[in-house]
């Protein structure tokens, strides 16, 4: 990498860009989420679902230049990106939907629509976008609980057939989960701010006692 | 039944004097716990194994002595039965036993040497434990956090091949599970109390969310 290269981080989950900060210098680092439903068809090669879009900003604000190219460059591939000058909270929405769904399904073995057609599971799922939001909003990101509850409940309903894909990874090829980087790192966050998440907690060590019985490295 | 019929509970769990109360005066009811294995061997014929043992304490300490006669009635059949003047934390200790492993492996699908190889499974023991115990104690019940723990250690060594009841319930034979008298009762009894209990919550609701998605009724 040249030391103007630019590294784009769209993965699911909290906490990529303090792993990313210890190998790119931070105004090289652009952070963002995208809800376009993407597989893989073969190596190399992606396959894209329907319609989606792409947010991202530049980590360092004086640098917005490079992060408006970057979305030019993947619009030119009708990627439907847009620069979004506050694109932390989108980056948090999605993770609380992450966060509600992918885990409790994995845990439970179940699609989404059967989560959220348990009362019990309703009952869980807002007391994790509780943690989420106390947690993101002590760090300073605008998060909204009832907005928050209502883009989930939504994305509940769209997706009420869906396994997600940590039910893929855990449940159904048996590999490594992102836990850490969704329940998790709201955990790990809330402990260096003081709150505690004991949902958060409980979850990934559920989902890691998992990996750990199925032998999974 | 009659006015003096005595009523003797050795259930697992916690809260069913709640429930007998409803029903039978207090000074009629003996609570207890056994630690005798026991399956079923077709309708009326029960099969022990082992060597067990069983506590037994009126719940009314005015009168003992109902108790005794039933402690000297089951040592005929040689039950191996004790008048335990301080049956509870004993009833405690076992729900605690079975708040940590039947719940947890039933969620994990998993023995109990599997649940207790795993790091995170120990953490999540060590969690509950402690709900039940600041539990117990704000109740009045003795209760040592240490000598539970060890208890808790020693019965997973033994039990290490063993799939709790509540995973025969659960995940083999899809039956409605105990929960409500296991970690739940903490949970609505913490609530009584002011006392938040979140791990003992979530898998409640959890096991729960569970029924719900195998439909079981």
């Amino acid at each position: 990498m040249e030391k103007e290269t630019k590294v784009l981080c769209l993965l699911n989950g909290l906490g990529h860009e303090d792993v990313i900060r210890q190998y790119i210098p931070e105004h090289n680092i652009l952070m963002g989420v995208t809800v376009w439903t993407a597989g893989l068809a073969g190596p190399g090669r992606a396959h894209l679902q329907g319609v989606g879009a792409l947010n991202l900003q530049s980590m360092d604000p004086s640098n917005q230049e490079a992060g408006h190219q970057v979305a030019d460059l993947l619009n030119k591939a009708n990627l439907n990106a847009t620069y979004d000058e506050n694109v932390v909270p989108n980056i948090w929405r999605k993770a609380c939907v992450n966060g509600t769904m992918n885990s409790t399904c994995a845990l439970l073995d179940c699609t989404i629509g059967e989560l959220f057609a348990s009362e019990d599971g309703l009952k869980m799922v807002k007391e994790i976008i509780h943690e989420f939001v106390i947690v993101g909003q002590a760090e300073g990101v605008a998060l909204n609980e009832d907005e928050i509850t209502t883009y989930v409940m939504d994305t509940s309903v769209k997706a009420a057939h869906h396994y997600p894909s940590m039910h893929q990874d855990l449940v159904q090829n048996h590999r490594l989960t992102e836990i850490d980087f969704i329940n998790g790192a709201v955990n790990t966050k809330g402990e260096k701010l003081g709150i505690d998440t004991p949902y958060c907690r409980l979850i990934t060590q559920l989902v890691h006692a998992k990996e750990a019985i199925l032998k999974i490295n």
